[in-house]
């Protein structure tokens, strides 16, 4: 087994973030469950955005935001992610190889347009996100370099990307590629309706091919159907679901689970939470930089929640900041 | 002559901003001069894009920017510019119509691609902007809504427009139909270079259609080829250039030149100025809100301060709360 040349590999959305600040009736009319993430086709996408208030557009993509932060904490990392040929395409690559993530997933050249996310961010800095996949849902196995998977320490899937049939393939495909190379796989859950909607399959991943699990504490809970937190540990540890998982819980920072322990650590201290769009990703990005480098799972936390402050402290889902410098 | 019916309808670049931070020395080594707007073809834009840091994307265009602030303090509106039907001509038009400007400028179906300006905002929040003029340059007379023009109180003109022979008799017809139905015309003088380029035709406008005319210290300077403050006022209240003109001096605030007086008026105090893009163009949505609302003259001054500074705290040159709630 030759060393690892990446630090992170992620296969996800790739996606085009557009962002506005929103009221909470805004969302009642729209039918929207605060906090989370629903699909919709390129004409319910349409009609939200027309009726939707001035926006900023920032690459985004759950995935893609982890590994960019992984780069922006000085890592090495590389994205394997589908776009089409158009304006926002163009914007998805350059911003993920501006900020050092190695990025070759060839743009569709026909097919539906790059994929977009409607964020609505609500003055209790929370976001609300409705998603046209587009483009994204075209990645296939064929696009999943598996030497690039061979050469990463972790390969990070993102549990968004588990509905379209051959973007299920392509996670397959890679972590097969991990397995052989002996290498870990992370998982993140992503959301709780996504967990609702392939409960079966993460199980079965969390079982038999997931070494760190990155989810919040209502998606381990429903992924394990219980009704707390001490319940959801219980699974994690008893039943040896994965080796490692890590459990955010906003404010009240993070919970480490391993197989014989439990390991709380704080939030970051903000001092004025602007969005909290990314904020797990980012957290995901600081923790497997920090195994990656070979920290403790403590200091692995910490970084988690150090990435996330920065970047619920300001509009979008991708750090402001080289995130080495706030170390 | 009826009562107008819109407050300010402005002609400029309909334009999307793609900001990112940069450091001095990148600057140099682009052959940027810090502060100024260089124009560049599409290949330079290109080249300089791939080489800017992860960015992101805001609507913009001077004049497009002090609409959308006349309209967020609650004023009517108008915008008159050309994207093209592209992805990020939607984005602009969809900005623009968000915050309550009417927008019904055709987009140019075939042609070059939706203006892009890439701003490099420097740790000091000063901007530097390189402008991709794209399909903002087709703008032409036939698409000047004379009807429109003549509803409204002020026609606001961008100097930055005044480059491309089409747009140019674009700005003169506007110009006709204000003052034929006896509506106020403004000027703003863009930027230093701008105003070399120009500085003869700037001087006619200014002698013989300009009602109130937007510049910085460093503009009117260049414009009357004087070298300070006190003999650019002199030029304009001696020689009964225009009735009115508004210097902004940037955190000195901004001197309100009538035919027989001075008026200091100071900047607003802001916490944290991030990046100064859009600054001038929302002291004038300000000044021109005040002045649609009948409002004197040192209260004009306050509004556009207000504006200014809610703008240079964040990254983007259009603001990000409705103005209205910060008075």
């Amino acid at each position: 087994m030759t060393a690892p040349t990446i630090d992170v590999v992620a296969l996800g959305s790739a996606i085009v973030d557009v962002l506005a600040t929103a009221q909470d009736t805004d969302l009642e009319a729209r039918g929207l469950v605060k906090g989370t993430m629903a699909l919709v086709d390129a004409v319910r996408a349409d009609e939200l955005y027309a009726g939707m208030g001035p926006a900023v557009e920032a690459s985004g993509g759950s995935a893609a935001n982890t590994v960019a932060g992984v780069a922006s904490f000085g890592g090495t990392a590389a994205f394997i992610g589908k776009v089409r040929d158009d304006q926002l395409g163009a914007v998805f690559a350059h911003d993920i190889r501006a900020v050092g993530v190695s990025f070759a997933t060839e743009a569709a050249t026909t097919g539906p347009a790059t994929a977009r996310c409607l964020v609505f961010v609500t003055e209790d800095a929370q976001r609300t996100m409705t998603t046209y996949l587009g483009a994204a849902t075209g990645l296939g196995p064929g696009d999943v370099d598996t030497g690039v998977v061979a050469a990463a320490r972790y390969t990070y899937l993102e549990g968004y990307l588990w509905d379209p049939p051959e973007a299920i393939e392509a996670l397959r495909t890679a972590m097969s590629a991990a397995s052989d190379a002996g290498r870990q796989v992370a998982l993140s859950l992503s959301d709780p309706f996504c967990v609702d909607r392939h409960r079966k399959d993460f199980l079965g991943l969390v079982d038999d091919h997931v070494d760190v699990l990155f989810a919040n504490e209502v998606e381990i809970m429903s992924l394990f159907e219980v009704s707390s937190l001490p319940e959801a540990i219980d699974e994690v540890q008893r039943r040896g679901r994965c080796g490692l998982a890590a459990i955010t819980l906003g404010a009240l920072g993070s919970t480490i689970v391993t197989p014989d322990a439990t390991i709380d650590c704080p939030a970051s201290p903000v001092e004025h939470v602007v969005d909290t769009t990314g904020a797990g990703d980012l957290y995901a990005a600081g923790f497997l930089h920090g195994l990656a480098s070979g920290a403790g799972l403590m200091r692995c936390a910490e970084l988690g929640s150090l990435a996330a402050a920065e970047v619920i402290s300001h509009l979008g889902a991708r750090p402001q900041v080289a995130l080495a410098t706030l170390l």
